[in-house]
C-alpha cells in the first residue's frame, strides 16, 4: 500500500472518484447503523436470562445475616453481594459499599457530596473559587460531564500506552491544591483499551497531593472484561497500593455489573478505605434507607461467587471476540499502510480507538453519518467535547450484528479515506 | 375516670405504687419489641411474592414502545409504569419521572440539585447566606434531616387538624425570599395522619412565593394507603390545583411503591409541571444512563393498573387495621379521661401519633425502651430532633404481630402512666 500522502493531486483525485461511487452505493440503501454506544448486544443481554428464575415465590429472600431482602435496611448492601463485588474489584469485603443500578451514579453523588460537604473536613468545593481535575484524554465522555456539570475545570492528561503521562499528573497533584480528583479507566480504558503498566499504578499510588482532599477516580469499569483466554492484561489493584504508601483514603474505586449481567438492572458499587466509606455512609443514610437488595440477592444467587463471574464473561468474550476483531481486520485491510489513520487492537473492553489525520474526525464521523452509521460523537472523548486535534473517534463494536458491522466497518473507512483525500487534496 | 391531676398527691402515690409492680413485672419478661419505624410486616411483605413469578426467562422484558428493559437507556422510566404511577398520582403521565427503589433518595437529590444549581435558572443555593425551609411539626424525621444535612434553617409549623397553619405559611412564603421550600405529607401525615382539607390545598396552591425557587415538596407518601373501605380521606390534587392558579412550577409531587410492593425493591416517581421536569432530566442525563426498568416492568406487569394497585392495598389494610384498632383500644382503655395524654385515630397511613403532658415525651420513651419497647426516639418528630414541648411521640404499629403489638401497647400505656404521676408529683 502506498500511503496517501505521497499520491499525487491525480491520484488522489482518481481515487477519490472510485471511493464516491461506493459511498454513494452504500448511502443509497438507507441504511440505520448504530456504533455510538458501549451497549451490550440482545445476544450477550440472553446471556443473564437465568437472572430472571433465581428468585420467585417459593424462595426464600433472606440474606445470609438474616435480613429480608425486601423490606427497608441494609444501607451499604448485603454481605454476600459485597463478598461478590469485593472479589471481582480485589478488595477486602469491608472495603466495599453496594449501590443501585448505575456506578456513573455513584460517581455523580461522589462528586456531588464534595461539592456539598468536602471530603473527610474539607471545604465544600462549592465554597472554592476553583476546583479542577485531570482527565486523562481521550477518555469517556460521562466523566466529563460530571466535572462539567459542576463546573470544574478540566485539565486535559495525554494518554501514553502505559497509562495517564505520569510527568504530568505528578505535576498537577503535587504542586496544585485546587485539582481535587482525576477520571481513570485503568483496565481496558475507554475508549483506547489501554491498561495502566505497574509502574503506573505505582506512581499513582504514591502521589503527594498539594490538596487534601484529592481524590483518584478510579473507574474500574471492564475489570473482567477481557476479549481473550490467552491474552490478558493485568492491572496491579490500586487501593492495596495506597495503603502500601500510606495514602489509603486517596483512592475511590468504581465498579459495577452492568457489562455483566443487565445494563439497566445490575448492581453498582465503591471501594475505598474506611475513613472514606464511613464519611459516605454517614452521607447515605441522609440519602436513602438502603439500594434494591432483591437485586442484590438475584446477582449472588445467579453468579455464586466470582468464579461464576468470570465463567460468565467468557460467554461474553465468545460474543465480543469476533466483533472487535471483524472490525480490527478491515480497519487492518483497508487502512493498513495508507497512514491516515491509527487505531490500538484492545484485549478487553468495549472499545476500539480510532486517530485520523488531524482536523478530521468531525467529518469522517459526518460523512458516516451521511450514509447511515451513527459513530459517537467526535470530540465526545475529550471534556467540554473539544478534541484539540480533531482526530480521535470511539468506534463501539458491540450492539451490532456481526454482519451489520462489517458493513458499518466499510462505511466507516470509506469515510475516512473520502475525508483524507479532501483533506490532502486541501493541502496541496 | 378520674383525670390524673385531680387526684391527691396519696392517691398518686398508691396508683405509682401498683403500676410499678407490673411494670417490673413486665420488665422482667426481657422483651424485645419494636414500634420505631413505619416498615411493613413480613405478612404485608408476602402479599407481593407475585411480583417475583411475573418475570422469568420465558418472558420478553421488552416494553410497549420496543424499548428492551435489560438493556441501557429509558432516562425518565417505561412509559407503562409512567402511566401506573401516573394514575396513582392523579397527574397525566407526560408529568412524570420514574426513578429507582426510593422516593427519600429522590427528595434528597432534588433538594441537591438546588443546591448546587438552584432551581430553574435561580441562584444555587450554596451560592446564597441563608436557605430556610419551613416544617410542618410534628413530621418525618427523614424529611428533616435532608434538610438539616444541607445546613437549610428549618421552621417549625404548627399542624392543625386541617393541615399546616396556612396563616403562618403563607406569611413565611409570601414575605421571605429566603423561604424555598416546605415539607408535606398531605395525606395521612406522618406521623398524625391528618389529610390536607380542600382549603389547605387551595391555599397552597395559591402562594404568592417572595422566592422564585420556592418549591413545595409534597410527599404523597400514603396516597392509596388507607385502612378502611368505608371511611377514607380525600385529598385534593395539587398539581392541578397550581396549575389554575397559574403555578404550575410551584410544586415537586413525591410518590413511590415502597410500602405498596417490597420497601427495598420499589420504583419511586416525581411529578411536576414540563419545565421542572425538563429540568430534572437535564441533570438526570449527567447522573444516570436509567434506573432499573426490569423492575419497573416487573412493577406493571404484576399490579396491570391503577385498580390493581388499589385491589392490593385492600389487603394491606386487612392486615393493617387490626393493628390500629389494637394500639388505639389499649389507648382508650388505659388512657381515657385520665388527661395525659391526647392522639388522633387516623384512616390510614403508617402511624399514631401520642401527645403526652408537656416535657414528658422523652422519658416515656426511656422508660419503655427500658422494658424492652423500642419507640421513635422523642424529638424525631421535629427538625433538629428537638420537640419544644418534649411531647409528641410516634407509634408506628405495622411491623410487630398483633400479640407483640398488645403486650406493646400495655407497656407504652404503662410507661406513659408512670412518667405523668412522676410529673405531676413533681409539680405538688
Amino acid at each position: 500500500m502506498t500511503a496517501y500522502k505521497d499520491l499525487s493531486r491525480e491520484e488522489l483525485l482518481e481515487l477519490k472518484s472510485g471511493l464516491e461511487a461506493r459511498y454513494e452505493e452504500v448511502k443509497a440503501k438507507g441504511l440505520k447503523l448504530d456504533m455510538s454506544r458501549g451497549k451490550p448486544s440482545v445476544e450477550q443481554l440472553n446471556l443473564s436470562m437465568g437472572m430472571m428464575d433465581v428468585l420467585h415465590s417459593g424462595v426464600d429472600l433472606t440474606c445470609a445475616d438474616g435480613v429480608d431482602c425486601r423490606n427497608y435496611g441494609g444501607l451499604d448492601g448485603i454481605a454476600e453481594a459485597k463478598q461478590l463485588l469485593a472479589d471481582m474489584m480485589e478488595v477486602p469485603r469491608d472495603n466495599v459499599i453496594i449501590f443501585g443500578n448505575s456506578s456513573l451514579n455513584v460517581m455523580y453523588d461522589t462528586v456531588a457530596r464534595a461539592m456539598t460537604h468536602g471530603v473527610l473536613g474539607s471545604t465544600p468545593w462549592c465554597k472554592l473559587d476553583k476546583v479542577k481535575f485531570l482527565c486523562p484524554v481521550p477518555g469517556y465522555d460521562r466523566h466529563f460531564l460530571i466535572t462539567e456539570h459542576f463546573g470544574i475545570e478540566m485539565i486535559n492528561i495525554p494518554m501514553t500506552p502505559t497509562g495517564p503521562d505520569m510527568d504530568l499528573v505528578e505535576k498537577y497533584v503535587n504542586e496544585d491544591p485546587a485539582v481535587k480528583g482525576i477520571w481513570c479507566v485503568p483496565k481496558y480504558s475507554n475508549p483506547q483499551g489501554i491498561t495502566y503498566s505497574d509502574e503506573t499504578v505505582y506512581r499513582f499510588a504514591n502521589l503527594n497531593p498539594a490538596a487534601e482532599d484529592f481524590r483518584i477516580y478510579w473507574d474500574n469499569a471492564y475489570c473482567v472484561h477481557h476479549l481473550y483466554e490467552d491474552k490478558q492484561d493485568y492491572l496491579i489493584e490500586i487501593l492495596s497500593e495506597c495503603k502500601k504508601a500510606g495514602r489509603q483514603d486517596m483512592v475511590y474505586k468504581f465498579s459495577s455489573t452492568s457489562k455483566i449481567s443487565f445494563p439497566g438492572s445490575g448492581i453498582a458499587a465503591l471501594a475505598a478505605s474506611e475513613a472514606n466509606l464511613n464519611e459516605i455512609r454517614s452521607m447515605m443514610t441522609i440519602q436513602t434507607i438502603g439500594h434494591d437488595k432483591v437485586n442484590q440477592l438475584r446477582h449472588v444467587r445467579f453468579f455464586g461467587d466470582v468464579h461464576g463471574i468470570v465463567q460468565h464473561m467468557k460467554k461474553h468474550a465468545d460474543i465480543m471476540r469476533p466483533k472487535f476483531e471483524a472490525v480490527i481486520d478491515v480497519l487492518e485491510r483497508e487502512l493498513g499502510g495508507l497512514e491516515i489513520g491509527s487505531w490500538i487492537k484492545p484485549l478487553g473492553g468495549y472499545f476500539i480507538s480510532f486517530d485520523s489525520m488531524e482536523g478530521c474526525a468531525k467529518e469522517i464521523v459526518a460523512k458516516a453519518k451521511e450514509a447511515g452509521l451513527v459513530m459517537t460523537g467526535a470530540g465526545a472523548t475529550y471534556p467540554y467535547g473539544k478534541d484539540p486535534h480533531d482526530s480521535n473517534i470511539r468506534i463501539a463494536p458491540s450492539y451490532p450484528t456481526p454482519e451489520e458491522l462489517s458493513v458499518a466497518a466499510d462505511i466507516f473507512v470509506l469515510s475516512v479515506k473520502l475525508v483524507s483525500i479532501d483533506k490532502l487534496l486541501s493541502q496541496m
